[in-house]
């Protein structure tokens, strides 16, 4: 037992760095011998320790993992964790999963606008509905948070490479918009919520958008005409949904700051997605889920602006139709989505849907007639399907299969490329590899 | 004379694909040889098969093209039908044809509203100017309409082949911006014409819109840092002018839909047109009158938004001014416009002219000065000359030159880069190349 | 003496063209051999006069210069004037001492709106605070215009080089900048000043617009994705600048054109340089003082468009935020701001914060509690301690070390990049090089 352990050493936390050091030293002079001994241990000890004091770079993200969400391993890679068994859970427990809060939660809220918007009356909702969602989303996201905790407390290293992941760092947005959603969807009036709330919700979600910004202006590494995706825009629709819900509960001027920071950032990213910079070559080249992301910003954003005007403006109608422009213009592409390999981000896939559904049931109040009301309900109904879709799937995947958490290789890339001997000597592990070896040296 | 249209099967319809291979292999076989026969029939007509099945990738059309509208081969190039002799009219008629039913019916709404704009009735515009020209564009529309549809059942082919022109593509949203033109240029109040015209013309733009859009996005072959030219601002200004149209009609949430759309994808492609990325190889390195279509843009949206708002607002003057500093731009520069040869595509590049000094007019109504009323006369003026001028080098070109349909080499590209010993072949016709080819080989 | 001074004569204009190619190849030929006598006269004079017609490519200084500012010469390099000595003063008099008058003429204008905005009533700010800036930035401003046009007149291949520098040429934009200010900043009230002066000012400013947003979208050599670097904000921030004053002095129309077209160009800017395209070499991996421009022009547009609306209105509102959000992502990485070396240009770089402050202290007149207040003091009190560090950073370097207008190498670097010999004999110069320049030819 403790000496399987050690082999996870260098994403623990309390091993401590002069005992975790020498630890690792010890384990790979106990274990890796035995699965090919003919590489000097010094050696390997020296690239260990080189991959302890920092995380990989954005580059070696790029070069180490493919996918629409970074999370193969490429063939010529050789992960850092033991591939061929399943790793401790916390290690295999993502930041993704707070997208799972996102759908949810945003289901709360959607229940509760149906329930309270005049133009929905018809539907005669029950408050039932919102209740029950309300209380099952805060119950996923104390258990969710819960565990992250425990990842955070036992596994730090892990938790830093997911942040320095070019694609997972947009979900440390996930917990505090999931949250603002909490807030939004509560089954009561929002006016009546205390400012504290928002206050505490959104201090962290300045703090990421002073560090993500910056390193997107200024850094050479993480700039942005390199690490734009489509999962950015969770880093830009917290500003939305804060800005939302704080004008809701009566806060003024805040909100427009928010609004602002999130406005200007979205404008870059939208152009910058859409251009599909040849630099960025991350992206996809099939649709996958992630691009429903591009629908959400605007969506929101359109709400907070009519949340902020008072009224349903034409600015917010651009906002609006630009959100469904953009959801047209995917759902008509709807079936290159198929085929693809499910994994706990799509959750955080379906929230847009949900918050288009929103923004058209408040657009519905404005303009009120039956297109406007059967295109609420439309998209209500489709928001739902999904969801419920998703959940059966996550079920499925969980109980059926019980692959939902699989070995998470984004936290195992190595931090340099590795040696061409490695690879040899990977991928002709049963042999003994001393030839190549010698011969690349 | 059969034999002779066989070389053009490759672009007709009703050849049919089995039969056209056949016949195509046929007629290779009988004709081929005689222009090179050194070359093995098997292999060419393997090549020949391949470029049946599809047409070039976009990148293909960036490699064996060049010039500002991508209508000139490379000397590198072979084309795929005979470059010396005359082809059928029908191959020569290309899409861009429609961009003088634009030039024309711009001028249709321009003298109607010098006519009724009451900044303007000082000029005592009768409404006859108005009539004259409404009438002519319906002929010229339907006859335009007429040959190209000819050319869609004959040579379905080449207008496929057009369709993934990169230039060319945006020019079939031309026949229904004219219409659109036309329509709103009718001698009639706006509001009396039945809405039906409207949705008739708004879907296949919205459909455009969706497959257009959608490729800049989402496809790695035309995305849109690679595609973006400036006729691409054809692919947005067909969201203004419905907008305009339908603002005036008296709709009022549709038009939004529209507006929003195009000033999102505005909003991109005007950034990506000013930063003229690297990737950007077709833009032109010298000034050429394709980017007065930069102007277009943002004067129909003035227009649409003061339409959308009820007045001629802030935010419409902001758009408005920017066309206007756009257009000074490009005159400071015009001296650069010459020695360019004549394409029937320079009527689409005239309509940006009518629609500043459309936008003008409407600004000179808003604020009735001195100034804005001879601005807007001096810019219908100039707009009003351009057009005399395109259209004295349209007739000299058709009549006096005959020359206005030239071979259309941008279908007949081939689909993959041609052999280093055709390129030989063909550049040492008379002589015989079998050296080379076989050095090649 | 007369010998000493023949080195500078191709920077000279009253050399004239013949006599100072002449004088060139006898002051050549008087002394370079002294310095290596290896080389063949000819050949070097060949060069010369290359240079001599025209100035370098924007691509060639990209090549030659290094640092924020392109203002040191690459190791390869070497620079067409003496290194090791003193040039004339006017040669080392950089356009960019204009940064000067923008700084403290901008203070002037922030001390008269902490006098007159109501907001502000409660510190009792005297107009002799005022006064006293308005005239040291009066003389200032006469002062370096004097000698620069001092300049213009004995230097003027210098002045060009400097125009074509893609750092420097924004500068061209100060001087106008800073009248603005001084007329925004006289001790009246902006309404009671004759509309000429404005005209007078903005003349110059659209004829730069033209110019320099003209090369961005057509030129090849200077087009924004080559030469975006946050000094292009400069050129940018005029507009705004001219619509503020404008719309204060009681204009209407012209300030919204201003700003349109400031506002076109600034989203461009924007998006392009917070996208940090891998075409943008010069832009500085390090945080450096002129990261602080990007806070100007939002800030400088709210306070526009709150005199062209009439109050400070939501799109103020969000444009101010977005200077504040910027102004915030700096000061937080303030401390990455340390060990660079000091340039006249940072003066520049302080009348962003006068102008975030000067909005925050609009914008306290709108929203008016003590938050808002307190805003406005502190950023007014942190603009008020930069501009006196920089001052008392400037003295220093003026009177202690003697260093404050060091040779400007920028204007000094060859047109064609220097053969490998001639960098060898740079490196190696004691010793005689003829070995490596026998061995590169």
């Amino acid at each position: 037992m403790r000496k399987r352990d050690r082999r996870f050493d260098r994403l623990r936390t309390f091993s401590g760095r002069l005992d975790r050091q020498l630890s690792t030293l010890r384990g790979l002079s106990q274990e890796l011998p035995a699965a090919d001994p003919e590489r000097g241990s010094a050696n390997i000890s020296e690239e260990d320790t080189d991959e302890d004091h920092d995380v990989p770079t954005a580059g070696r993200y790029f070069a180490a993992l493919e996918g629409a969400e970074l999370d193969t391993l490429r063939s010529t890679e050789v992960a850092v964790l033991p591939k061929d068994e399943l790793w401790p859970f916390l290690l295999r427990f993502p930041i993704s999963a707070f997208g799972m809060c996102l759908g949810v939660s945003s289901q709360a809220m959607l229940w509760k606008t149906l329930e309270s918007e005049p133009s929905m009356a018809f539907l005669r909702v029950r408050p039932a509905a919102n209740h029950v969602l309300w209380w099952v989303s805060v119950a996923l996201t104390a258990v969710i948070s819960i565990v992250y905790l425990l990842k955070v407390v036992f596994y730090f290293e892990a938790v830093r490479r997911e942040f320095h992941h070019p694609v997972r760092v947009n979900f440390f947005f996930a917990p505090w918009v999931a949250c603002l959603f909490l807030v939004k969807g509560v089954p009561l009036p929002e006016w009546e919520i205390h400012h504290v709330f928002w206050y505490l919700l959104m201090a962290p979600i300045l703090c990421l958008d002073l560090k993500i910004y910056g390193q997107w202006m200024s850094s050479g590494e993480r700039r942005l005409s390199k690490v734009a995706n489509p999962s950015n825009h969770l880093a830009v629709v917290g500003n939305f949904v804060g800005a939302l819900l704080g004008a809701r509960m009566g806060l003024r001027e805040l909100p427009i700051f928010f609004f602002a920071a999130g406005l200007a950032h979205y404008a870059v990213l939208f152009v910058t997605l859409y251009q599909r910079l040849p630099t960025n070559m991350q992206l996809p080249k099939e649709l996958h889920p992630v691009f429903f992301l591009f629908v959400a910003a605007p969506s929101v954003a359109s709400m907070a602006w009519a949340r902020i005007s008072g009224e349903f403006n034409n600015s917010a109608k651009l906002l609006y139709f630009i959100s469904l422009f953009l959801y047209v213009s995917l759902v008509v592409r709807v079936n290159l989505f198929r085929g693809l390999r499910f994994s706990l981000a799509w959750w955080a896939y379906t929230f847009p849907m949900t918050s288009v559904a929103l923004a058209t049931v408040l657009y519905a109040s404005e303009v009120n007639n039956m297109l406007t009301q059967m295109l609420a309900v439309g998209l209500s109904g489709i928001a739902v399907v999904t969801v419920i879709g998703v959940l059966a799937t996550t079920v499925y995947h969980a109980f059926v299969r019980g692959d939902l958490f699989p070995n998470d290789v984004s936290i195992a890339i190595t931090q340099k490329r590795p040696k061409f001997s490695n690879i040899l000597a990977h991928l002709r592990s049963p042999t003994p590899a001393s030839s190549s070896s010698s011969s690349s040296s």
